[in-house]
C-alpha cells in the first residue's frame, strides 16, 4: 500500500517495531514545606533522549517524566510527576504492559521524613533535617518483572564498574547503563555522554564521548539484539 | 539631534534614567554532595519581570541571577549564581555603584554544613542532614548600604502583612513587597502574582492580580516617584 511504502521511505529501521517502552527521566523532588525542596542535577536530558530515538526506533513509548525544562517529545505519552513515590506509583502502574523499561530518572534516594504543610520558619542556629528512604523503583521493578528487558542506571563517582556490577545483580536487571558523572563531558546537564554498558553475559561495552542522542540510538539497538536473541 | 528624538519617540518614559538597578532573581541552590541539593520553587520570572522593566524605563541593570530557565534579558547585565554565598558575594559586589536594589531571590535560608565532595552513598534507614544558617543578604545589605533605595521581599504562608512590617525594619529596607505564595495566581511558577508593597512611610498598597510585567512595571514607577521626592 502507498502508506506502508511511505512509512519504508521514512524510516526503514524499526528494529523497536512492536514493542512498548517506558523512560523514565530527570530529577525528582522531595518537600522540606510548601516552597523548599531536595532535588539533584538531573536536566532529563538523557531520558527524553531515550524517548525521542525509541519512538524513531518503531517503539510505543510511555515517557515518566520528573520536573524538567524539555519540551515534551512528539509521539510518546509523556506522565509529569514529581517526588520519587509519584514517580514509584506511575512506573508500576505501566510496568505490565511493558517491554523494555530505560531507567534513565536520577530518582531521590531519600526524603524529609516529616515534610511541613506550613512554610518552616529560620531561626538562629543550626538545624537538622531527618530524612528517610525513598522506595527503591528499580528493586521493586526487579521483583515484579515478568519478561520486561529491565535497564537500569548508576551515577557513581567512586569505583562505578563495581558497583554498577553488584547493582545489575542486587537490583535483578538486565543491563545498567554507567555514566561517570565525573568525568568532563559525562553526566548530568551536559548534551554529551561517556558511558559503560554492562548486561548480564558479561559485557562490559565503553562507549566514548557522544550525544545523549546517539549513546540511546546505540543502547536502544543493542537491547532490541538482545531481546531479539532471547534476553531470559 | 536625531538620537534623541528617537529615543523620546521609541520610550518617552524613562523614570529610570541614570538610575543604577540591581535586581536579584531565582532560587540558590545548596549541595549536599556533587548530585544532590536543596532548592526552592522560585523560576525568576519576578525578578526577571523586573530586570526587563527597569531596563525599558531607563534603568542600567544587573541581574544577578540564580539557575533559572530563562532567557537572560537583553541590554541587562547578568551574573550567574548558584549558591546563597554566591549570590552574596555577588550583591554586595554590586551594591556601593547601586541606587535601587529589588531583592525578589528566593536565597535559601539554611544549607548543608558539611556538603561532601563526593556522592553520598545510601545506606539503610533514615539520614539526618545537618543544615546552618546562610549569610542574611537583605539584613547585610541594610547594614551596609548608604543612600540605595532597597527593595525586600517576603514569601510567607501565615500572617504575611505582618511579618513584612516587622521585616522592613528589621532589615532596614525601604520597601517590602508581600507575596502570599498560598493564594491561586499568585508566588512561584506563576506568570501573574498578587502583591502588597509596604515602605516606611506607612503605605500599605495592595496591587491585585496581574502579570508580573505589570507588577514589576507599577512598583518600579512607585520606587522612581519615592527616590523623587527623597526617599531617606
Amino acid at each position: 500500500t502507498i502508506v506502508s511504502v511511505l512509512e519504508e521511505q521514512e524510516s526503514p529501521f524499526l528494529p523497536l517495531k512492536g514493542k512498548r517502552v517506558v523512560v523514565t527521566a530527570g530529577p525528582t523532588r522531595e518537600r522540606v514545606d510548601p516552597v523548599r525542596f531536595f532535588t539533584n542535577f538531573s536536566t532529563g536530558k538523557m531520558g527524553y533522549a531515550f524517548a525521542r530515538k525509541a519512538k524513531e526506533l518503531g517503539a510505543e513509548v510511555t515517557l515518566i517524566s520528573g520536573p524538567v525544562s524539555i519540551s515534551e517529545p512528539l509521539g510518546v505519552k509523556v506522565i509529569q510527576t514529581e517526588s520519587a513515590h509519584d514517580m514509584y506509583e506511575a512506573v508500576m502502574k505501566e510496568l505490565p504492559q511493558s517491554d523494555i523499561v530505560i531507567k534513565t530518572a536520577a530518582v531521590a534516594d531519600y526524603r524529609p521524613a516529616t515534610p511541613l504543610d506550613q512554610k518552616m520558619k529560620k531561626k538562629e542556629g543550626s538545624l537538622s533535617i531527618e530524612m528517610e528512604r525513598t522506595t527503591d523503583i528499580l528493586g521493586e521493578i526487579g521483583k515484579a518483572k515478568t519478561n520486561q528487558f529491565v535497564v537500569g542506571f548508576a551515577a557513581e563517582t567512586t569505583e562505578p564498574i563495581t558497583y554498577a556490577k553488584q547493582k545489575l545483580i542486587k537490583k535483578n536487571a538486565n543491563a545498567i547503563v554507567v555514566n561517570n558523572v565525573s568525568e568532563a563531558g559525562a553526566g548530568f546537564g551536559t548534551d554529551t555522554n561517556i558511558v559503560t554498558y554492562i548486561n548480564g553475559s558479561g559485557l562490559e561495552w565503553n562507549l566514548p564521548l557522544q550525544s545523549k542522542e546517539d549513546v540511546a540510538y546505540q543502547i536502544l539497538i543493542q537491547v532490541a539484539n538482545e531481546l531479539k536473541d532471547g534476553h531470559t
